[in-house]
């Protein structure tokens, strides 16, 4: 070909992306996505991410190579398109996740406590899920936490109140969406147990109900299904990844699955939501939070995956419905300094710690015994003043594990404020002041438990602000088809017309 | 024309067009700007914008309009382009001021405490304003701060300690740049006053030293320009928009005047610094940190209304160097309540508050006098219990003044906090005990005054978690020419590798 030749045929190319450019220009959107993915961690903002990050980080890089990048980008915040969104709610300026959720599901404001209806609870909303079943595509829902929750139930459901558990369940099943999982019912058969039960009316519905690895591992495309581990956590949720029993699927295994039993021509739309994220920063646990947070990414891999298999048709969005716990990095006792790797020695979450606290203290366990169990699972010790000496001289004769249990070691204050915690947590609930001054310091959680994940979250340079949601701003990442169009600073409403343009239905 | 006209016609812009994004997206920019601003807000991560944005909101919409948006887009955030960028340092995951500076003036890490200069301190690195102003381009830089800090010296000088206050002074007039206003010098005769005036010496390289409104008011475009105030706060900073006496040039006011001396065909540079909402965020202030917010935002205002007239060749970028104080929009007290417009109660900054205090406390101050003066500047107040009964009733009836006060009167615990801090307050600084439990509380404030804000910041629903810096990624907003660019998640040093490619020059 000469060199005329290239040139017309440079022009024709740069023509047809100049045409197709134009056509995206007219609709908004660059490409109609066919296989769309909406992660949603709850309670997750910016810093639940680059503290995980950061985690990584310090773990891989440790102190060898300070030149190195310190923090490691996760498949969610590596994907090409960054967008941040506002979270207020109709009433409120923090939202919860109901509001929160009906504005991502149906790109509308609502009142807090309200599922895909109008503030008044009166007009129903049209969601993401409702549009893409009705254009045919496949439609798949998953929660680490139970199916019937605020989050997963705005996609399939619009209720007045986040709390009608049973209509929500009998819902789910009466949407007909092709993949629920995760999580299980709060109120299968009412909230007096006397109702018909709603797994059972999935069944009749013709629901395939699939319990445990086996089961499900054994599912293949047909009918829709609800897919289950064999035992769930309080609150019918998942278990936290630093806790799972191995033989209970994980979130990304499920969004794996889901992938597996929608993949069909039509397309599909997938929302996996990783629910307990939330939950951890709430009660301050910076290990739980990062390891959630590590899940859902996980569960991010298995659509890259997927994504990779279809470049041209996939778009895989990442956001949170809101922040909690007011994660920051940098606590006041660091100063400048961190050391997220020492989180690395919890080996547990709160909750697990907290459960088995509340059967030991059943039986009479002492201080002493507690704060044994306070060294196994956080690391957090006191040191005699001989043992402080030989660890400060082998921590500057290099050995890293002295200097880690330095760093780990209590001092005064904070055995005072855990030995306050303690005393408190050896009252029965009902028992404790109800004051301000108390709620500030414990929320709703154990005393001794949420005093050790604040003392330790200090220690490693994680800062908290409160025992409930924020108003922060939260990310988006995206990445694939139409992903251009989630750059920017909008709404959490805007994000959801964002995906429904990608998508190509209307959520009017 | 008929339709196979218009065809024609429309497909000769296609063509261009593509011609054009493929010429882009060879350099990888989409256009070459020739007035280039960056503004540099030191510790603004997005909850400081965030919040201010909430502040406003909350002021203007109030109660009565709760289906508006919560959020008040300010000039930053409404630019088109949104980024967020890591900031750690070569050797900290939590930056300085100089390693986050050199970062974005020249693209590469370096350590804590460096000037555009490599870890060891030895190499130089080659800055943006310099390659501006080798291409002919014209370059401003102003600080809210001492002109020699660490942000504004990143750009103009290159040195292995950014406590080199002479040196960057004198290298300040070295430079050849074209104006730089704001704060003073440190050390304009050297640490111990015995050396050449860095003043007198820049006036002998060419430069005219402009002082009050007047003088600056009066200069047209020629010789290189040095505009200052006629005084300044502690530290040779400009006073804080809280407490800046009226004759004073406000941070907008000299970039207004910057771009009018800057302005000329071959293009300019132009940095602008607000220095203190770093310094607010670590004094936990947030209506000290919104005020400074709001102050840099008008001054973005400024590059906005240029921008106007030269849409093709202009961009602007709005970044921080880190996030300070660990600020986060919700308060354990507070559970999903805010209440920021209460803020607006507050009547001047922590720091002249303290220097006041520290006046009255040579004096003899009562702890009465001191919480009167509370009351007075932050609205925060100790009630009788017959005035909260007063009040109780009042509010219930709609009378929102009465509310206000119930919202901002102190608790018990709240009482004892201050108390204790001012206890701690009477002590002079040397008698302080240094353990690391007094500074978790008080930093290295006035425990009074730190406290008090505190307490008005968990009032109205904002939480803090540190006296330093953070590692929160921090957002970049952008607009205009090449501003695409800047959207995404990516480092510290890429943002500057942007405006590089987007100004048309290198930073090797």
């Amino acid at each position: 070909m000469n060199a005329l030749g290239q040139t017309i045929k440079g022009f024709r190319v740069l023509l047809l992306w100049g045409l197709f450019s134009v056509a995206a220009a007219g609709s908004g959107y660059a490409a109609r996505a066919k296989y769309v993915f909406l992660f949603i961690g709850d309670g997750m903002g910016a810093v639940q991410v680059a503290a995980t990050e950061s985690y990584r980080a310090a773990i891989q890089l440790g102190d060898e190579v300070p030149g190195s990048t310190k923090m490691v980008k996760l498949n969610m915040s590596g994907l090409p398109a960054l967008g941040m969104i506002t979270t207020f709610a109709h009433n409120r300026l923090i939202t919860g996740s109901a509001a929160a959720g009906t504005a991502l599901a149906c790109g509308k404001k609502t009142a807090v406590g309200v599922v895909s209806m109008d503030p008044s609870g009166k007009v129903p909303y049209r969601t993401l899920a409702e549009a893409a079943k009705s254009r045919g595509m496949k439609v798949g829902i998953i929660s680490s936490v139970s199916i019937d929750h605020a989050t997963p139930a705005v996609f399939y459901t619009q209720q007045p109140d986040r709390k009608n558990y049973y209509e929500i369940a009998m819902a789910l099943s009466a949407s007909g969406f092709d993949f629920f999982a995760g999580g299980g019912f709060l109120h299968p058969t009412g909230k007096s147990g006397d109702r018909p039960s709603a797994i059972d009316t999935a069944r009749k519905r013709g629901y395939r109900v699939a319990t445990g690895r086996e089961e499900i591992g054994a599912l293949s495309a047909g009918a829709p299904v609800l897919a289950r581990n064999r035992s769930w956590m309080k609150k019918k949720a998942l278990f936290y990844a630093l806790d799972k029993p191995s033989d209970h699927l994980s979130l990304g295994e499920f969004t794996k699955k889901g992938i597996e039993l929608l993949d069909n021509p039509d397309g599909f739309f997938m929302v996996v939501e990783s629910g307990k994220i939330d939950w951890a920063s709430q009660a301050r646990d910076a290990a739980t939070v990062m390891s959630e947070v590590a899940a859902f990414d996980d569960a991010v891999g298995e659509a890259l995956t997927f994504y990779r298999e279809h470049p041209e048709e996939t778009l895989i969005v990442v956001t949170g419905d809101h922040e909690s716990g007011g994660m920051t990095l940098g606590a006041a006792g660091g100063v400048f300094e961190t050391h997220l790797e020492l989180l690395q020695k919890q080996s547990m979450s709160y909750a697990r710690f907290s459960g088995m606290l509340a059967e030991r203290l059943k039986k009479g366990i002492s201080f002493t015994e507690a704060m044994d169990s306070a060294r196994e699972v956080f690391g957090l010790a006191l040191l005699g003043e001989a043992e402080r000496m030989r660890l400060v001289e082998a921590a500057k004769n290099g050995d890293r594990e002295a200097a880690d249990r330095l760093l780990l070691s209590l001092e005064p204050f904070e055995i005072r404020k855990i030995t306050e915690a303690w005393n408190m947590s050896l009252l029965p609930g009902n028992r404790r002041p109800g004051s301000r001054e108390v709620f500030l310091k414990y929320g709703k959680y154990d005393p001794f438990t949420v005093t050790l994940a604040r003392v330790l979250s200090a220690k490693v340079g994680i800062g908290w602000t409160t025992f409930n949601h924020t108003a922060v701003p939260v990310p988006v990442y995206a990445g694939g088809a139409g992903s251009d169009s989630f750059n920017g600073y909008y709404d959490n409403t805007d994000l959801a017309l964002k995906i429904a343009g990608v998508m190509g239905v209307s959520l009017n």
